[in-house]
């Protein structure tokens, strides 16, 4: 590492961000790691930021949260890593220690760098290189026999989509129908799959995106509210009942309405998507329906189990990628990831 | 059963219930029960249904779905019941084999008796005798050593508490805070006591109430949004985290606002309460929280086990009767119940 | 129905069974559906029987408990079932009221032909025509698109398979472990794969079950304890650590050792299987492994999830029927199928 | 600490113990502590390990895993505590970051000082100073308002009914026999009942034991195998089931073949004791039982909630203390422990 600076991708301000070269990282803490990236991504979440719809998002931060590389340095603490190691970067840092943490409530860990901080609070990965906090808790080897692309999300959109299948107590033989089918809702699909649902329901309001979702397997049903009557046809597909579970992955104009209304009574509706504005629960209108809303935003603690099914190939997004670039042309990447152009669903961004 | 008529409390049409001589009931199906009601109670429901905000209601129907009384026939399929026989009875009537009674979501039984009906949609226990649908399910054998007015609540306010309670994934040791220490909080308050918690807080802007639920070891903490900043002193209650489960009980104007804001991350948040109005889910405020809303109406599926715990000494109800009447003199009653005259907080009216 | 008499395979006595003209059956009770038998098969419960190993059989019982049919009679009170309809048939008859049936627990039914009766304590289904007691609660309908040969063994190993996987805890990302790759074994591999683990391990002395078990996608990893030392395999598999859940489906004189021996720390062992002899528990030995052991019969009272799943592709047995035969050549069946001759696995055996 | 030596309780070899003088103990590693003993107690454990029949203890080491005192010296990364604090050891010492620690297996830290090292493998805690390692895994803060009589056995007996308690599935209204009421026994039966059962029944041979628990409220029902025979008493109390959930506290000779027995269907058989021999488990006698067996020693990882309880009340041993002395006359303390001579049920032996 003998170069002294970077490139790297900058959230400046709201509306703007812009690829700079900037100082390497280093070493803050005994059990930081440093990291050189070696494959990026673009999240919808970096263009909520861009928009400047988030909050705890800090002007000058290096953007990215979902990466893969090779870790380069590690602190004195840094116990199950190595300089070598090629390794999955999580979306979350957090202490392992805290009153949440022992819950496996990570993304609530009360340390300062605790949380999603990557690429939002603390500089992130769509630069040649990171540093991590608390590496031994969020980076994830990835086996020989596991490509730096299959293992480019497993550290955020998997790991979302692994998280809102887990909580929402799908049972085998059930039937799980997931609103939205855009990069986290086709992970979602695909982890639901993994609770044995005998009918997998996709809806979305893009053919193309539901067709692929049908195509990879992900999806049993495909329905798009645009040319269908989603309450009725989820109803009739289920003697009269309504799904049961119902995963929220779109964050739309309607979809937390539609959620609510397809799931059968005492079923769980998961919101995966992340709103940016209110919603209405219209509890009188649902009385008696029994209904379980679990929200929020991911608990990405199981990157090992993510890791172990992709290696098993029970976890493949390899459909997600339709467009490949390098860190030198991400701003063109941005641009067609944010006005979804060319049919795009997640970019992997080479960084030699 | 030599009489004809018998008096009966009747839902004359919005804002209107009269004490009236009504025909006696009879059985009309083979898993009917009729009952000689000997002890009933108002509910605050029948004051929703007198202001015409229950909307299942059909103006003509007898009130009440709170009773007790003596088995005075019953159907060839009833097994499990004799002529006189002391019991409680139900607010649910249920199947017992439907899809969701199957599950134990018997509020959602799709039989057209089932669900909450009487009192309601078919003619209840405010009156001298009373047809009960699907006997068998709905009706409870009170022990000898229980009397009538400890078992009086057990078929709709103590089972409300009872399921509020289980929903809530109390584990001990828990913090647990119960907005609303009304008949139903009071109930929510004892069943929560069941799981163990290390502290229950009671919310309620009744100081009267408030003090009730303390005397008699509901709660060991008591707070008044009147008086103080109820999220405030939760969060210092618990080193800032907020309440480890919350119950709402009251069905304010603010409460359900109240509810999240002191629930901490990843809590349950259990909407027993009767909401008239629709409110507001500021998703974008809590995202991260990962909060677990439980709403709707009770599953009374469990008398068996509060007449159980009831026996044992361990639900203890007894502090809820202020008020004691008979059905002759039941409109007063209904005057003071509906506003809360004269420190009440339930009544038993006893029919000879 | 203008025959009067039927052939029937009878337990005679201890080591006889044999085909014989038997009365046709009727009902008896208005819960009873008469069900004309299509297709059998034999079980190794009912070599069980024959060998004199299962106490509640009774001799001059027309054997037969994992079959399908057509709906010829139903009593009154048989509400989801008319003549005509084409059904799988559950192993195990049960009242749907008492305490056990009410909490799932249908194998502990209370009633006088609650539990295993059909086929053991009540005539069976290896004849042409059968009574079943409690109709609505022991009968799945089969969907058009599912075959009779499809349906076969919902009732019994399937349930016994897929109830086993449900109560092994098996979580996404496991590693699971069966013992045994017999016909029991091998529905135990498939529904333990509903539930997402990473690998699934069958292990069995037969490379012939094992070869089979891999090629059908149902195993991993299969392993030889007459080649491999097993408890060694599966803990180098695991880094040292022993599977995550352990079904223990052969019953065989060296297995409830095993079974505990490669479960890791915390595991749950479940036995499936039927066992002849009391086992040796050697709690000091492990002592702190912390294991959980499920042991016991199917409560086979979830057919109708199965044959959801059955539907939807995502369980398929075909690759058990091995050999097909009719009622009249039964015997020969028997011969083969307890001895194990001609490489057989389960029989199909067509009624007309 | 300008002392050399200190007095100490050392395992010398089977059959011996002795209190001697030996070296202070140090800081050996930066997550250790070094804690002064203020109050101990002997354990069953403790002559277990006296006979010889704890493998793993090696002579030469300091007994004691159940004390109080206030910590000496932290190392430099110890973030919970610092010198001065008044404080709980836990039995187990354990990284909190291995596979077995993050699921909450204490017991089974794969570290070389985790899960049962105190007192056992490493120098323990009948002594003036002791070594803890991972001090803030294995230590607990004692409130002002709790004394340390109050906390002693926090980190062990009571870590143990805790933990026996929160394994055995126990349900509101549920009836809960535990076997044996000696130490370990009364402190299951305290927290069998922070689950709200209906009903606790005890099981014991000294009739003294069995009086304490239900003068303490600890025991609804009381039963002596030497004067009833217990399992049919068992099931006149519950209508013929057996007990809901069945805590095996004793580890005699007879013992875990009555916790079967007593045991309903379906239900949660906890052995909570240590036992010295293998057990014989009759899978075909109670084959359609359906029993779930959960076997091994305590993962003591909740003694922060087992503190909250006591200081709140709900849980409280001060009826154990029977017995008082000094390290000094802790030898004569061990003969009347060992040999159950006048009364005894535990010891607290201070240390000045």
């Amino acid at each position: 590492m003998s170069k002294k600076t970077m490139k790297a991708v900058v959230y400046k301000h709201t509306g703007t961000v812009a690829l700079e070269e900037r100082p390497l990282p280093g070493l803050m803490d005994s059990r930081d790691a440093v990291i050189k990236v070696t494959l990026t991504t673009i999240c919808s979440s970096d263009i909520h930021i861009k928009h400047g719809a988030v909050p705890r998002a800090i002007p000058g931060t290096i953007l990215g949260h979902e990466f893969v590389g090779i870790v380069d340095q590690v602190g004195n603490d840094v116990k199950r890593f190595k300089p070598g190691d090629r390794v999955a970067v999580n979306v979350e840092t957090f202490c392992g220690e805290c009153f949440f943490c022992k819950r496996g409530y990570v993304n609530n860990c009360t340390d300062e760098h605790g949380g999603w901080a990557l690429g939002c609070r603390i500089d992130g990965g769509q630069a040649e290189y990171v540093r991590v906090p608390f590496a031994d808790n969020g980076i994830t080897h990835i086996p020989d026999d596991v490509t730096d692309e299959d293992a480019l999300f497993t550290g955020d959109i998997l790991s979302t989509g692994y998280w809102g299948a887990s909580l929402a107590e799908i049972k085998p033989a059930d039937t799980v129908a997931v609103i939205g089918a855009g990069p986290t809702g086709l992970c979602t699909l695909m982890c639901a799959g993994l609770y044995g649902p005998a009918r997998v329901i996709a809806i979305d309001i893009s053919d193309e995106r539901l067709e692929l979702a049908k195509k990879q397997g992900l999806a049993d049903i495909i329905l798009n509210p645009l040319k269908q009557d989603v309450v009725q046809e989820v109803l009739r597909l289920t003697e009269g009942r309504g799904a049961d579970a119902v995963l929220e992955a779109a964050g739309g104009k309607d979809t937390f309405q539609t959620a609510w209304k397809i799931a059968r009574p005492n079923a769980v509706v998961c919101v995966v998507a992340m709103y940016e504005e209110a919603q209405v629960i219209p509890l009188p209108d649902m009385y008696g329906k029994n209904l379980v809303f679990k929200t929020g935003g991911v608990d990405a603690s199981c990157c090992g189990e993510i890791m172990e099914l992709i290696r098993a190939g029970r976890l493949n997004t390899s459909c997600l990628i339709t467009h490949r670039t390098t860190l030198e042309h991400i701003m063109e990447a941005y641009d067609i990831f944010e006005n979804k152009k060319d049919h795009v669903i997640k970019y992997a961004v080479n960084i030699e």
